[in-house]
C-alpha cells in the first residue's frame, strides 16, 4: 500500500533508503511561475545536514540536491519537480550485524513483521535519511507560502529536562547555537546535560515548537481536514516524534472555559484580533489569522552504545551494544523537518481553501471564457 | 474543498448540522459479509447521546439510526452503507442571537473568514452533532476489528486536575460512573470540580485514553502513514482536542534512551515480546503487536454562561453570555467519538496491509484465476 | 474497496439500491455562495425519470429529491450537501426469481463472484436507479458551471442504424421527440426500429453525443489527469456505456496528419481561434477554448423478454425471459446521466486549474493576508 | 494541481521533460518480495524505443533504467521504487524555432494558455518522452500480473485504413513486423500505406487492441471504478488517443441485445463460461473471467513537415514546417504503453479487491494477531 505520497494538490511522493543510490522526491502540483533554484532547496536541506556539531553525527555527508525535472529558465512550469540527493557516505560494513537482531526502539522488528524481510543496511526506508525528502519538498512549499508573506520560526524547545524561558526568547540566538535554542541560557544548560547523556553513553529528546506568523485566516476545513489535524499527521509521520500539541495543547485539558477562551476585540485599524492566542491560531479547525503555535514531542535517539537487551531474528536473546555513529540527539536536525512538513500542510491547506467561495471561482475563470 | 471524507480504502462521508434535517455518514468500501443490523451502530450511539447525566446538556435527543443502505438479509453486500440519525429536537430560536457576533472558542469567526457567511443555527457544521456521523461509521469499523479479536478499551483519564490513579484502574468502574473514569476515587473528585466549574459559570476539559489491544504486529506504513500519524490526525479532526500523544508521549521528550527504549524478550511460547511499552505499539509507524496506547487533550467546553468579551460581526465591542443548553464538560461524550475515530484508522490499515507481501496476494487470487 | 466516490475536489459520494430505502449523494467540496433548492435539481431528475413514453419502462417513480444538509437560506454553505431521493415503487416480487439465476448481459454472475452473494432486487446496485445520485450531483455541478457561462447540449446521436443528419440539427427538436434526438427524421424512423425491436421482445442500444461550449482554455492536466481521460473514466463508469471518444475519435485512426490536424487563426478580435474541431476541444488533454464534443456508445438493453440461455447459481443450464418493466432501450433516458458526469469532470478540473499558476494564488489570498 | 499521479494503491508518480536531465517514474505500493532486475524493466522500455525501422524517428535514444530504490538482494522491499532514465540524445537546437508558434495538433498553445508559458524544448512534458515512466512502471504492474497468471496481448489492430484479419492472426507475426500486426499480409500493406504518407510529408493513426488473458472473476467496482472505466482513463491519458471501447463498443450500439448479450454455460469442469465475449470481458464493471478485450484510436502524428497554418505567440498568422525527427506513426511504439497503462489499471483492481469479502481479511490476518 502507498504510504510514501503525502498531501492532496501539492502532492510529494519520497523515496530512498539510507544505503541505496540515493534519496529522492517527486513534487506534483507546484503552480507555474515560481522562481527556483537548487540554492533554494540547498539552504533547506543544509539545515538537517550531520556534522556541523559535537551533538550530531561525525558522519560527512554533502547532501548536495539537483532539480531534474519541472523548472525551466529559472521558474517551476507547473509540472512535477523531481529532486534528487545522491547517496555518498554509506559504510555498509558498519551496520551488517544488526541484520540479524532487533534494535531497541528501531523499527527492525517491525519489518520484518511487515514485509517479511528489510533493507538492513543503516535502517533502509526507516533512517533518518528518510526525510532529506521531505526537507528539499518543504523548502519549495516554504518558499510558494513566502511570497504570500508567511513567516517560519521553528526551534528547539526542550532538551530533556531543560526548557527555554520566553522572557528570554530570542531568535537571533536560535540561529546562533548549535541545539537551535533561542535561549542562551537554556542553549548553555542543554549542552551540560547533552555531554552528561553522552558520558553515560545515553542519549535525549525534546520539544520542537514551529511558529507561523501572517497566515490569512480561514485555511483549513471544519471536518476531517482541520488545520490541526492535518499538522498533527505531518508531526507524527517524522520518525521519533510521539506527540503533538497545538496552542496550550495538554494544557488546556486542565485549564477552564473561562481561562481558555480567547477574547476578540477590535483593533484600531478595524480588524478582528484575540486578545490572546490558547487556541494556537485555529478555531474549529480553520485558521483565525493569529499565528499558529504548535509543538512536536521527540523521543531520545534509540541507538544508544550502552549495552541493551533483545532477540535476535531466530528469537535467541542476545547483549547488544549499538554501534555507527549516531546523534545523541536528533532534536536539533529535526527541527527543520517539522518545519517542512508544516510547510506541506499550509500550501495544501491554501490550495484547497481557493474553492471555498463561489465569488473565488469568478476571480481566476472570469476572464477566462470566451466570449459567445 | 472537500473535507468531510475520511479514509483510504474504508472511506466514510460525513455530513449534516445541528439544527438541520438531520446527519448521516455514507461508508464506502465495507467488505461483503459482516452482519450488521441497526442495533449494532446504536449501542455505539447511545454511548455519546446528550441527557444521561447531569453533566451533560439536558436536551433530549433520541438519535435512532437507521440504515438506509448497502445491508441485505442482515448482512453488508460490498456497496455503499448510508445510515441516517435525524434531527428531532432542534430549537432554533436559543441560537439567532448568535447569529450577530462571535462567540470564543468558537468557529463563528473563522467560517465568516471562510465561507463568507455560516449556518449560525446551534453552530452548523461545527456543531458537536458532526460527530454523530463518525460515531455510527466508526461502530461498524469497531465490529469488523471486533471479529478479528482487536478490542478496545476507551476512558477519562482526566478532567481538569484530577487524574486517575493506575493502580486504581477497574475497566467495569469506567462503565459505571457518568464520567466513564476507571477509577471511582478519581472520578468522585472529578465530579466535585465539575460542580464547581458549573457554580462558578465556568466549564472544564480533559484527558481520554484508548488502549486497543490484540492487534497484529505489520499495522501502519514506515513513511507518511503512520500508524500514529492517522491516528493523530483522526483525533486532532474531533472538535475540541488539542492535543495527541501515543506511548509516554510528551514525557518521552524528557526521557533517555536507556530509559525510553523497550527491550525485546522471546516469551514462553516463543513469541518476541517488549519488556515495557514506552513506545505505546508502534515502532516506525508500524504496530509491534503490543497493545496502542494513545491520548487526546480536550479542551474546556467553550460554551460558558460566564459573561465574555468579544464583537458583533459589524466590529462592535459587545460582552455576551452564550445561552443554550450546553456541556460543562464534552470530555465523556467525546469517548466514544475517540473510540470511532480510531477504529476507523485501524480498519483501514488492516485493509491497506493486505497488499504489503506478494505472498498475500496469492492468498486471495491463487484459487481465483480460471486455469490455461 | 470504495468505488462509490467521484471526483478530487468536487467529491460525490452515492449510495443506494433499487429495492432499498432511497437512493443518494453526498457533495463534498461546493463552494459557499451557490444558489440552490431542490427545484434546481429535480429538473435533472426528470429528464431521467422513468414512464414518460412509450419507450422507457411504464413504472412510476416519482423521484423527488431531497437537500437534506449544506444549504442556509438559499444558499450552499461549503459544508457538504446530502441529497435523498426516496424510493416508493418497488415491486420486489417482480424479482425473486432472478435471485436463482444468472441474467445474460447483466451484474448478476459478477456480483456473486466478487462478494459472494448479492441483493438481487431489481438489480440492487448495479440498477439503473443507481444513476439518480449522478444525475442529483451532476446537477450541482452544472448549476456551478451555468455560472460561469458554461453550457452544454447532450442529445441522442443514434438509435440502432438511425443516425441523425447534422444538416437537419435542431436543437429545439431534441427537446421535443422523446428519444432526444435533434433532428425529426431521424426520431421519426428510430422509433420505427424501436416499435420493430419490441414486437420482436427485443432491445436497442445507440450513441450519445455532448457538446459543451464557452470551455475556458486551460483546464485538464497534461499526463494522467488529462481532461479526455477523466471524461473517458465518468462515461465508461455508466452501466451499459461500453466505448467513448472525443473529437473525431476513431475516425481519426483512419485519417491523415494533414486532415486531422486543427489549424490556428487570429479572428477578428485578435484570440486564438481554430479552423477546425477535429480534436473536439482539448490539445494535448488541456481544454483549448473550442467547444469539447465527445460521445459515448451504449449497448442494447441487456433485459429482453425473448428466451436467453443461461445458468442458475448452482450450475443448472436454463431457459429464461426476463420479465419485469423494462426499457427497451436507455439511450433517451441516459442522456443526462452523461450530461451529469460531464458536469462533473468539468468541475473537478475548473477547481483544479486554479492553482496553475503562482500569481492565482495572489488573487484569491493576497488581500487575507493580515499586515505586519 | 498534481497530474502526474495513477493509480489508488499501486501509485506511480512520474515525471520528467523531453530535453530536461531524464525521465523517471516513482512506485509506491508495490509488495514486498517480488522478484526484480533492471532487466525486466528494460525489456518493455525497449519496445518503445525509438530507431528500430524506417516508420520510428532515427533518434538514437538508449533509455537505460536504473533502479535507484525499494529494491534490495533482487526483491522488492515494499518501500518506494524510484526508476530513473537519463536524456542522452537532446539535441535542442531543433526546437528553438517552436517556442515562437503554435504547432497545430500539439499542446503548445494549451500549456501557454494553462500555465502562462512552456518548456518547449520538444515539446517539454507533452513529448512522446513522457510515457518512459509509464512503460518503466507497468514492466514492473506486468510482472506481478504475471506471477498471477495474468497473460498480455497488445498489437496494432489498423493503420489507417488497414485493419487485420483476425482469420490470419499469428501472435508470433506481431512480434516479427515493425508495426507489431498480428497478421503478415495487414502488416505489407499497412508499410506500402505508410511509405505512400511518408512520400507526401503526411503521418498516419491507427487502432491499439489489447487482450488479458487469465483475469479473475470479481475484478472492479459496480459504480465509479468500473474495470472499464479505469481502463479507458488510462488509454485516454496517453497523447493522441482519441477513442476507448470495450468488447463490441461502438458496434454493440447498433447492435441488439438479442445479439448482444453474452448466454452462460457450464463447461465440462463444472466452471461458468459465457458462450460469447460481445461484452469484452466485464458485466457491470466487473471482470467476469472472460478476457478482457479493449482497443484506443490513435491520432495520426500531428508533426509533419508538410506545411501548415498556424499562429505565432504574439498573434501573427504564419506558414510552418515542422522539424525534426519525428515518427510518421506513433502507434508500434504505443502498443507497449497502452499494455503499460493496462497493467497499472490490473494491478490496482486486484489490489483493491482483496478487501471485498470479510473472509479475505481472516485469510491475511487470521493468523498474525496475537492471542489473548
Amino acid at each position: 500500500m502507498a504510504g510514501s505520497i503525502f498531501g492532496r494538490q501539492f502532492c510529494v511522493s519520497t523515496w530512498g533508503e539510507s544505503h541505496g543510490k540515493g534519496i529522492g522526491v517527486v513534487i506534483d502540483g507546484c503552480p507555474a511561475g515560481l522562481s527556483l533554484c537548487e540554492a533554494d532547496i540547498q539552504s533547506y536541506l543544509d539545515r538537517r545536514r550531520p556534522g556541523q556539531s559535537r551533538y550530531s553525527t561525525p558522519r560527512k555527508e554533502a547532501d548536495q540536491v539537483e532539480i531534474l525535472s519541472g523548472v525551466f529558465e529559472g521558474r517551476t512550469t507547473g509540472t512535477p519537480i523531481s529532486l534528487l540527493v545522491a547517496n555518498t557516505s554509506q559504510r555498509s560494513g558498519d551496520y551488517r550485524e544488526i541484520a540479524s537482531y532487533y534494535r531497541p526502539g528501531h523499527a527492525d522488528y517491525t519489518f520484518d513483521k511487515k514485509y517479511g524481510f528489510r533493507d538492513y543496511r543503516g535502517g533502509g526506508r526507516s533512517s533518518g535519511r528518510e526525510t532529506i525528502g521531505r526537507v528539499a519538498a518543504g523548502a519549495v512549499a516554504a518558499k510558494i507560502l513566502g511570497e504570500l508573506g508567511i513567516a517560519f520560526q521553528t526551534y528547539t524547545r526542550s532538551i530533556g529536562p531543560v526548557c527555554i524561558d520566553y522572557e528570554r526568547f530570542s531568535w537571533e540566538e536560535a540561529n546562533r547555537n548549535p541545539l537551535y535554542m533561542p535561549d542562551a541560557q537554556a542553549a548553555f544548560h542543554a549542552q551540560e546535560y547533552l555531554q552528561q547523556c553522552m558520558q553515560e553513553q545515553n542519549s535525549a529528546g525534546g520539544v520542537i515548537e514551529c511558529v507561523i506568523s501572517r497566515v490569512p485566516a480561514g485555511l483549513g476545513d471544519p471536518c476531517f481536514e482541520k488545520l490541526e489535524a492535518n499538522l498533527a499527521k505531518a508531526l507524527l509521520s517524522i520518525g521519533a516524534v510521539k506527540g503533538f500539541e497545538i496552542g496550550d495543547g495538554f494544557l488546556a485539558a486542565r485549564s477552564t472555559g473561562a481561562e481558555n477562551n480567547d477574547a476578540f476585540y477590535m483593533d484600531e485599524k478595524g480588524r478582528v484580533q484575540k486578545a490572546s492566542n490558547h487556541g494556537g491560531g485555529t478555531l474549529g479547525g480553520i485558521s483565525d489569522g493569529s499565528p499558529l503555535v504548535f509543538r512536536a514531542a521527540v523521543k531520545p535517539t534509540p541507538s544508544i552504545s550502552r549495552e541493551q537487551q533483545t532477540v535476535t531474528r531466530e528469537g535467541e536473546a542476545v547483549k547488544v551494544q549499538v554501534k555507527g555513529r549516531h546523534d545523541p540527539i536528533i532534536v536539533p536536525r529535526a527541527v527543520v523537518v517539522v518545519e517542512a512538513m508544516a510547510a506541506l500542510v499550509l500550501v495544501d491547506a491554501l490550495f484547497s481553501g481557493m474553492t471555498a467561495r463561489m465569488e473565488y471561482l469568478g476571480k481566476i475563470w472570469g476572464s477566462g471564457i470566451p466570449e459567445k
